[in-house]
């Protein structure tokens, strides 16, 4: 049986994504930690994890990208899930009896807006979103509200307060599977994953684009994060259509390597529609 | 006498980072909101504003650049600085005794590697770091440690439990400065802001930055975010090297602006070192 690691607890999205792209027959395991799931999938071979790497109402989730960069692992698949945010508590609880708000520091962000009308709430930081309804059951913390979806209400006995809770209902977050393995898909749906580095010089980041530009690839992600411990410089990820086994990114690839200090290649994936 | 509106209570790192912008003869107002800022600046003519946009540890700080496209305000100036956090407390408290730490969402990212290692701390998310210790402080919540720079300690009352607790020394932020009043700047040591959004069409990116490349026009930060309703379309944000009032640079807008849907001119500024 295959066997997948996600962040949180059972019902958290990362839990649905998982059940989204591998179907029932997969075994899931939560773990507290983005960091986990590498260390798990790099240790326990034939694993698999799955990590949200972006949101369409905040943006990137910059932690899992600076873990791809740090571990040694390959990206295989991309699953997309909607998401919604509800707000829950013990079933006696009110909107006036609540005085926290738990949830996850992504979900929160999510429900700024929700959580401004509201200032009296004490907005807690939890690892995770199903993990705080489980945390506030098991702590029969009554004046406590959580931010996680639909699905939790019921599996932690918890009553909706209030329904969509985010700010926009165009919330969407797209998840990446890791894998320890090394697979490069080749069929039409298959985009391509790399990061690199560049010296801080005028131009570089246009030459690092005409790259793909000259081969007509068409990047559907650009993304840069700033080199710790050398401020305002900046690595940059990118997603392709295509993939690294087909010769025009290949050769794309290989050129950019002449342009750049690195380059490191993630992951040609399937993306399930 | 200038008045400058920042996010937080007195001795947060928007605080110091206004001192060290306007000098000590100008009137600094602490609000809970970055979008009160912007509100304040809007409705009070000839103030200013200050909003944190980039972290060299976490990346952007999205809120702002968000802020930035949704209000009609300049930026005239930039500062950057060093950032420190410590863990403060009660005097009386302890590593041991303390079960909570509370700081600004940022701070608390930027100090990741830190509440890892010690799980048993409660982590809560306050509007402000200076502005967390504020609240302990008045409610003599002697069981909370509070992240926020070494200056809070003295102006709380309260003593250091731990120095650096930033997962790098390496931290700065870089602030703008904001104001209703549209000025360019010209000198030497200048750079200008853009917002632009594109269709969604191959190698579009690689044309926006065809035009400043093609003049020798230095980008110095590249920026996508999502647009909030639509899923996986970007907006990006530029700086560049030179001034709008330049004819090269002016003629790279004015080229822009052919290849994309729209351009919003954020700001000629000073870059003060």
């Amino acid at each position: 049986m295959k066997k997948v690691f996600y962040q949180g607890a059972r019902g958290s999205f990362s839990d649905l994504a998982a059940l989204e792209f591998f179907g029932k027959s997969t075994k899931k395991i939560g773990v507290p930690k983005f960091e986990d799931i590498f260390n798990k999938v790099n240790n326990e071979k034939g694993t698999y994890g799955i990590i949200p790497v972006e949101n369409s109402l905040t943006g990137s989730i910059h932690q899992n990208y600076d873990l791809l960069l740090k571990h040694n692992l390959w990206v295989i698949g991309e699953v997309k899930l909607r998401i919604i945010h509800n707000l829950l508590a013990h079933p006696d609880a009110t909107m006036e009896s609540i005085n926290e708000v738990w949830s996850h520091p992504e979900a929160l962000a999510q429900c700024r807006r929700f959580l401004a009308s509201h200032p009296k709430y004490k907005i807690v930081s939890v690892y995770d979103t199903a993990g705080a309804a489980k945390i506030a059951k098991e702590e029969k913390r009554y004046e406590v509200g959580v931010i996680a979806g639909p699905q939790v209400a019921k599996l932690y006995g918890f009553k909706t307060l209030k329904e969509n809770v985010e700010d926009n209902p165009q919330n969407y977050t797209r998840f990446l599977i890791i894998s320890s393995e090394k697979k490069i898909y080749t069929s039409k749906n298959v985009r391509t994953m790399l990061v690199f580095g560049v010296k801080n010089e005028p131009g570089i980041l246009f030459r690092c684009l005409s790259v793909f530009a000259l081969r007509n690839i068409d990047l559907t992600k650009l993304e840069s994060r700033p080199i710790v411990g050398k401020p305002w410089e900046y690595i940059f990820y990118i997603d392709f259509k295509g993939s690294f086994e087909d010769e025009n990114c290949k050769h794309a690839v290989d050129t950019l390597r002449d342009v750049v200090e690195y380059v490191k290649f993630l992951g040609s994936y399937v993306v399930k529609e």
